[in-house]
């Protein structure tokens, strides 16, 4: 659990205190940002619990960053005090490897530097994370916010938006695709957004025949309910592409039998557990089940670009620091539609 | 266990008694093949002896068939009494769905008719397959084989053959891949000459070290001994694809790490139990896991001219079909390099 009372606490010894033995000068190629906002993604819990093992403590979490620029380094041109910024799951990579060159520093070979519970390029110094007042970023690794979406309600771009986005992207879904998005949830929400942006038919597959409505609000032409047999029977066969967010234990047979022939699972939720797979259900089919990771810094800054020219956000419960545990129970039970958003003013409560 | 005995002794009987019972009269579309050889696959096993349920008996086994042409119908304009030809997996398929027109008889939507152990288009007359003295097929379904190949080592390549070259050509594997065959048996010796001829940059994956002479005989380069960590490691993130062809269970996290960051392993090998997979060996480097399955009647014949043209054949041992049970005995012991082909004279023994 974060000790999130030891936050303010620790804050209201100095403005600038709680993690500055953590938080280096601002050099020359740095923007500080004073964060306003910070999501909180499932993968939080994960790593504050040591769900995954290896975690490193003290821990600040946090990978869905948005606040405004304080101060710049003198070699810094992109970004101006004031800037409306954001910063998302990584803060810097080796940039000479093949991936760096390609634009996925996400898949550096040297390990890009997570944003939080990771260390600097030197592979010594932990990086902590977006449940803070300030940040300090190269700037290679911020990206800008457009001005026509509310900063609250961007933070969860930075991880939720790219994670959806880029396989969709990376899989050329658009018109003429029947996409089904399953699970919805932070990751899931966004992905039917997006989608739908795309001019994807976009349905939504999940165990809850309850958010057939919502799935309609936020753009899905209908819904699939994954327990029900006659649902399944009816759609076997008839998607090109599925997005799985799921993050439990889960039969991948049951979605890819909903796939055409030639299509794709692409799947960003991460089970603890290895799944049962049974080889028939892709080579009957010549189908794919495949994976994505974030995206890159460029196609990040692409997504937000996107995400402003549609007046796309992700749907936030605002929440101060002083809940996040609360907020930790609930996301668990899926008590939230469908991201919580801290507002970091609190810190200072 | 297959009779065996008992097709000679039924054979004994009339030149065209065994299964004429079964075998249709040649009708205006059809071509009457006398059967030369026919490959010994794997999965005839697992048919023979009803290890994937839902087997039909009285089975002739057998698809991968050549021979020449005994008797034509009156619509058949491709083929003429004497005709080198062969026949694969596939006897029929509807026509008419968007895969046969896709030239996927395999994925058809009615369902293909297999060659043994299946039925015809009406899903009602059982269909027999190679080890036999004769066998009718519609024109449409037989294939020409190159005057310059051995009926006896052709004959594998009529399941074998296209199995492996199918996701070859699919993912487009040429000059400058990095290519892993996954298993040197029946199916993996195929991929490694196909791969080979088109160039790739080809190893064998093996448990068995005893393979590397024999790899490197078929073309490949190197091979890579998958019990061996240091070998792991060594290739680890390197290879642009692997083609795997184990049918026993495996850990595909283990092959899928040999992969660079896009990398694809296609699957034509189907183990009976689910495997284990989990979701970070996809996601970290947005690896593709995905199936193929043989491959339709236009890219049969187009492989076979290919094969024509490059001198491939498969690396067979010629049996006698008084020796099949110790034939599928030897072969669940991988004590066949590669490939057994029945003489089909030896029926009237």
């Amino acid at each position: 659990m974060i000790p999130a009372k030891a936050y303010a606490a620790q804050n209201a010894k100095s403005p600038l205190a709680p993690w500055s033995f953590e938080r280096r000068d601002v050099g020359p190629d740095d923007v500080l940002i004073d964060i306003a906002y910070c999501g909180v993604c499932h993968s939080d819990i994960h790593q504050a619990r040591n769900e995954w093992g290896g975690a490193t403590f003290p821990m600040v979490p946090g990978h869905e960053i948005v606040g405004t620029v304080a101060q710049v380094g003198a070699n810094v041109k992109k970004f101006k005090a004031g800037d409306r910024v954001g910063v998302g799951c990584m803060v810097d990579s080796c940039r000479e490897c093949a991936q760096c060159k390609a634009d996925l520093e996400q898949f550096c070979e040297k390990g890009m530097s997570g944003t939080y519970n990771g260390f600097e390029q030197d592979k010594k110094t932990p990086t902590q994370g977006g449940y803070s007042d300030k940040v300090v970023v190269t700037q290679d690794f911020v990206l800008s916010i457009p001005d026509n979406l509310p900063l609250d309600a961007a933070a969860p771009l930075l991880c939720a938006g790219i994670t959806t986005y880029s396989p969709l992207r990376h899989w050329k879904i658009g018109k003429g695709d029947k996409v089904g998005i399953i699970g919805l949830g932070g990751l899931g929400h966004m992905g039917v957004k997006f989608a739908a942006a795309f001019g994807a038919e976009t349905y939504v597959i999940t165990t809850s025949p309850g958010k057939a409505e919502d799935a309609k609000r936020l753009g899905a032409v209908g819904t699939v309910v994954s327990k029900d047999k006659d649902d399944l029977a009816k759609h076997a066969g008839s998607f090109d592409f599925l997005l799985c967010t799921v993050a439990a234990e889960y039969d991948p047979g049951l979605y890819l039998g909903l796939l055409k022939v030639d299509g794709t699972m692409a799947v960003v939720g991460a089970p603890d557990k290895p799944l049962n797979l049974h080889l028939f259900s892709v080579i009957m089919g010549r189908k794919t089940l495949a994976g994505s990771l974030i995206g890159g810094i460029k196609e990040t800054q692409e997504m937000l670009d996107f995400c402003g020219e549609h007046n796309i956000v992700s749907d936030i419960e605002v929440i101060n620091i002083q809940q996040i545990n609360e907020a930790y129970e609930r996301m668990i039970k899926s008590d939230v539609r469908y991201r919580f958003s801290i507002d970091m003013k609190s810190l200072a409560a």
